[in-house]
């Protein structure tokens, strides 16, 4: 059995700033703990277990080959660039270890497919790291959108997530060079904003993506600004901004016949230990005095472990059950990650075919 | 000079459900008083006085002629369907009476400049009746938009309006009916998503606007719920949906390079004494742990007037400023409501074409 005695063993693959985010939350997580960290730098790998608190015993590797050579290894979480995730993720898999994806998790859906296939053959379990998915929150929420009493039938959803990176950023991050994350804002920040309309629409995929006209490339061609309209056969209508040019925004409108959720921090919390959405039902004006009746409710929710660290428990809980119990991998978490790639995937199209409308086909 | 002892005297044509809480904000008002109302039926006119408390001496008019012709009349409030406007509109200006016109002001931007020509050739003043242009928080938040140490360049706007319309009124509201409200949802809520923008936008007028897929239409035409992004020269973008069959929602974003602002009711209030807002500046997130550096600031404005009671009060100190000291009508109101039209007339446009985008020109 998965537990603090015999814990999930993580390899990580690349020392990415992302990377020490990870280490604390697999440090965090009661069934997880990290074994090894691999760069093409065995001095970079030396420098991160020191810098990052681990113990004296986690093995230094100065090839991310040697990571997945290392038998004590049992998941890889891979923070690198997208246009390496194919080739790693795959060597990882078939190596049988399970695998911990950054997002945007390939550069198009035929590379995910791949990896996909990769996990699906060997029996190990994928998942993407999106966070906010595990955090109470999320769960909460649900819980209202999936009550027609107090949510109705969905209707409409709308989310941003924007930053603004600084002329550095933009000169020299990996998330603007064509080589390494070709999907810039779209694949970065795009990516939360696409997976909270999903999310929202319980994984039914859009039938079509319309991109918004306006939106920005670099000089290389890499997206810096864009948003969609996606729309469903049901006449659902999402729409999403997501930018690498405007302050740290982060806000989720989803709107029902009956009810109204929102948030301003979905993808990162504003707090650690607690959480809050705003929801509404069946709000109306009040009479000849201006005012709403009744009032949204603000609810806050708790957690002792924050979403990262909620992240690694879940994939840790996964993991353990194949590889100490026999059982088989979850199919949930590999299929919303293909429908947000698919989705991405025909954002990006519409960009490049004029903002013309896109078929989604999963 | 305007003031309780001779205050600007409001006739109102037509008894509207929305009249009935102008009339109460006439009542607040300080330098306003309703002297007349009129009605095609004098019943239901007398009935609107005697149920809204207007003092007895309130003359009631079985026509809306009635009232352009009483001389103690010095401003007519126009609740009447959109498709009457120009003609009421245009009427009372020539008679000398300044006019205060609810929204949408026109079918379309051509009959608006008769009325706001005939509210100029006779030195009238002019203003749609769009209430949270003043409220307190109104101007507040526009001082921190403002500000480029706080909020830096605007980049983006995001803006829903959305309500949900029972059987009752998607059958039978005029604001469902082409020959009364032909531009339905978009005229009714979109408008103040448009005013949002512009307003976030100090009125730069945008260069193009594409109407979003996923628009509805009501059997005879009358659009039910749309949206668009509205593009301008330097790269701005806005995006907003508008809608009738969903939940009470009304989000505002504004995103700059260094900013943010949200509010989730900025047309009518939560409250009527207090009004809140949120503003982030500068914000990033904390190293490591997950959590905002710095939080977003939660602004809280108090009125002790309600917003619809300021509206009254600034156009009848416009309008008594024109009849007590000869002073010209102020050319900013006329001004914001004919960009709005032009920006409302090209959304309406680019859904006919299809959703092609459509030049918007002064």
């Amino acid at each position: 059995m998965v537990d603090a005695a015999n814990p999930i063993r993580f390899g990580i693959l690349g020392c990415a700033e992302i990377a020490r985010k990870l280490c604390r939350a697999i440090t965090l997580a009661p069934n997880a703990t990290v074994v090894a960290v691999g760069s093409r730098s065995l001095d970079k790998a030396q420098r991160f277990i020191a810098d990052n608190g681990l113990p004296p015993a986690t093995r230094a590797y100065g090839s991310y080959e040697a990571v997945l050579d290392d038998p004590a290894v049992d998941v890889v979480y891979l923070p690198l660039p997208t246009s390496l995730h194919e080739r790693w993720a795959v060597a990882a898999a078939e190596r049988g270890k399970h695998v911990l994806l950054e997002k945007p998790t390939a550069l198009c859906a035929a590379d995910l497919d791949r990896i996909l296939e990769a996990c699906r053959s060997r029996g190990v379990q994928f998942m993407d790291s999106t966070m906010w998915m595990h955090h109470p929150r999320t769960a909460r929420m649900k819980e209202l959108l999936s009550d027609p009493n107090r949510f109705g039938q969905l209707k409409t959803i709308h989310t941003i997530f924007t930053f603004c990176g600084d002329p550095d950023f933009l000169q020299n991050d990996i998330r603007v060079k064509p080589d390494l994350d070709a999907l810039g804002a779209l694949g970065d920040v795009g990516w939360y904003c696409i997976r909270s309309v999903l999310w929202a629409a319980d994984y039914e995929l859009p039938k079509t993506a319309i991109a918004h006209h306006g939106s920005v490339k670099n000089r290389a061609g890499v997206i810096l600004s864009c948003g969609a309209t996606l729309v469903w056969d049901d006449g659902k209508v999402a729409t999403f901004h997501c930018s690498f040019l405007s302050h740290l925004t982060m806000e989720v409108s989803v709107v029902g016949t009956r009810g109204t959720l929102h948030l301003s921090d979905f993808v990162i919390p504003f707090e650690e230990t607690t959480a809050k959405f705003r929801f509404a039902t069946d709000s109306g004006f009040k009479e000849l005095v201006t005012g709403w009746l009744p009032l949204p409710s603000e609810h806050v929710i708790s957690t002792d472990l924050p979403q990262e660290a909620l992240m690694i428990l879940e994939f840790s809980r996964l993991a353990g059950s194949i590889r100490d119990s026999g059982c088989k991998p979850d199919e949930k978490w590999p299929t919303i990650t293909r429908k947000t790639q698919l989705v991405l995937d025909a954002v990006k199209e519409s960009i490049e075919k004029g903002f013309e409308p896109v078929s989604i086909t999963g």
